[in-house]
């Protein structure tokens, strides 16, 4: 039973990871009855349906209706209504797969656990309890109410690492970090010009755009927007893709107002000691729609920073800093897992940049682990603090 | 047909790589009839006896005869005899692999040629032309001048990979040069405090003890004998090894007498100008038996160096320099292959020395690949110039 109950939390756990609904958690569903699939469904982004919903709606009033419109043309909308409760009917007594415990609140969406109980399910089995603490339990606990067999625990790992970033961010509140960076074997992010243009190759140019579109914030020090004039935006060739939120650590406010990454409002600027950053510049960008946050101190603390994206909102960020910033960032063990692609050729030029400063102090992992990246390495590490 | 040659050389070329004969070839043998082995050899190690010599030797008065012997405690020698020549008879009309061409001179062994002639074999296979120009086709030549059908070319491709530092050294003289470097993940040699005891794990240490059994010479600047004093010979548990030749750039002749890698006279020291070194010093060194060059410049360059070693003999050489020597011999363009030994950790202090110096130039390859080496990894490489 166990082997089955794997077989389609697996499917599910698959058809999560093809959703992009960060801050919201990865979550797919499969209804299976007499050894059949009847429907699936995961959730696609941050305002759409929830898996379950998608599933169960899918079924009920999906591609099926759609093939017997097309049969005849004029339906009744009678006939519509026999069938859809006809199709819900065929649901009842199936085992409903979900990868995560199925939420109790009104969000952006009416609970779901309402909708799977409404469906009469013999069985319900849930890979992970939802950390979250206005569900942990709830859930679960509702469809046992409702006379519901529920199981918990198949393939929670697989669940768990799935949602990383979810479950870090709920539990502590502190988004979930992840710093990038593309340099050569010997640790150079730059050419000897000092400039960062195509030190790795397409494959790798590819994975920093999958990662960007899956965070809800990248940060940056002023010093590479200055030095790169980056855009900062997911570009990824024929996919729907989201630009996450830049946020550019900025203490003194030097930021070019003609600046690549100024192109929107999609930007959070974080400053320092408000009697050295001109108000004009800042009033202008807070009238632009872009959140000026200034902080007490001189210099900026990233931790602090992330703590206040965190407040914001914000589940996962990607560091994709210079020196200073990735130096700042270990200093401070916000990060939670790094990605370093390597280009296979070494830089020996004195103005070619590191990837840490000096002062960046040991650092050692709990795990890692090198992969082939097309021409590249990919290196894949989580730090030990 | 072929695929059954190819078996064979598969078998030959895997003894072959058993052997440690630098700087001789690699060389396997495996005899065959009726589609069985009657015997194999290889070279062990140079002054042994030649794969083919081994392998027939072997058959006609090996262990079969130990074993009679047991069986009669007092056979006669004359019937040991007759069953050498009986034995001998058996290898008439076999097939001979041989992942090398057959030697035609006396050299430290007699001809290995004739001694293939002699046992009347049907057919001889083998992978590789010898490169060296007193042999290059005048053992083919020999075989088939006394009837032999002589096929050539079977797995030519592993059979020269296996012999690459043999094939460079007598097609040019220059030695095969190696280099290996044990390092941090950013790049760093050694601790903080400069010292770089312990950067790599176990896997790695052995693997540099591997390196140093198959070469016939190390290559050292004399800041590695000053700063870690090290012994440099071949460390290898339950393993006969052989040391290389210590070869030390010391171009103000500063090694101290009392060095590790002195305790033997295995030793060749190259020095600069000789108004700037000590005539007492090299005379005590050279009593010792140590050999001393002097090179006429103030500054050695490290390419005269390597085509010295190569005037003496030594076919292969591993470079296990600091920054200032590996950074020499990239620049020079001396080096054939490269072993990166990386540790999974980062070591950031301004006092931990880098690999290459910053002057060392950008540097490409033409083959690279990394893999885990117990708790390191390690980086393969073919420089491309």
């Amino acid at each position: 039973m166990t082997k089955q109950h794997k077989k389609y939390m697996k499917i599910a756990l698959d058809l999560a990871a093809k959703g992009n609904p960060s801050p919201n958690p990865y979550v797919g569903c499969v209804v299976v009855k007499d050894k059949k699939i009847l429907c699936k469904g995961y959730h696609t982004k941050c305002g759409k349906a929830h898996a379950e919903v998608e599933a169960i709606n899918h079924f009920i009033s999906g591609a099926k209706i759609e093939k017997l419109q097309n049969q005849k043309k004029k339906t009744s909308i009678k006939k519509i209504k026999i069938n859809k409760a006809l199709r819900k009917d065929q649901l009842r007594g199936s085992t409903i797969y979900i990868t995560l415990e199925p939420c109790t609140h009104y969000g952006r969406t009416p609970p779901c656990v309402d909708k799977i109980i409404d469906v009469k399910p013999k069985e319900v089995v849930i890979a992970m309890l939802d950390p979250n603490k206005r569900i942990c339990g709830r859930g679960v606990k509702k469809l046992r109410e409702a006379g519901i067999n529920v199981i918990i625990g198949i393939l929670e790992e697989e669940a768990k690492k799935l949602n990383k970033t979810y479950v870090q961010y709920v539990t502590t509140g502190k988004p979930f970090v992840f710093m990038k960076s593309a340099m050569t074997m010997n640790w150079k992010i730059t050419w000897g010009d000092g400039r960062n243009k195509q030190i790795t190759g397409d494959k790798s140019n590819e994975f920093v755009h999958e990662l960007r579109n899956k965070v809800d914030a990248i940060l940056v020090g002023i010093n590479t927007i200055m030095r790169d004039n980056p855009q900062l935006t997911t570009r990824l060739e024929g996919k729907e893709t989201k630009n996450p939120i830049r946020v550019i650590l900025d203490s003194k406010l030097k930021i070019p107002l003609s600046s690549n990454v100024l192109r929107d409002n999609n930007v959070i600027i974080i400053t320092g000691k408000q009697n050295r950053i001109s108000s004009k510049k800042k009033n202008y960008l807070r009238s632009k729609g872009i959140k000026v946050f200034v902080f007490k101190e001189e210099r900026i603390s990233i931790k602090k920073a992330i703590w206040v994206l965190g407040k914001l909102g914000i589940s996962s960020v990607l560091i994709e800093g210079g020196a200073r910033i990735n130096t700042s960032a270990l200093k401070a063990e916000i990060v939670d897992e790094i990605f370093f692609l390597v280009a296979p050729f070494i830089v020996n030029d004195k103005n070619s940049l590191g990837v840490f400063s000096n002062n960046a102090g040991n650092l050692h992992f709990k795990k890692i682990s090198i992969n082939k990246l097309g021409k590249d390495f990919i290196v894949n590490a989580v730090p030990r603090y």
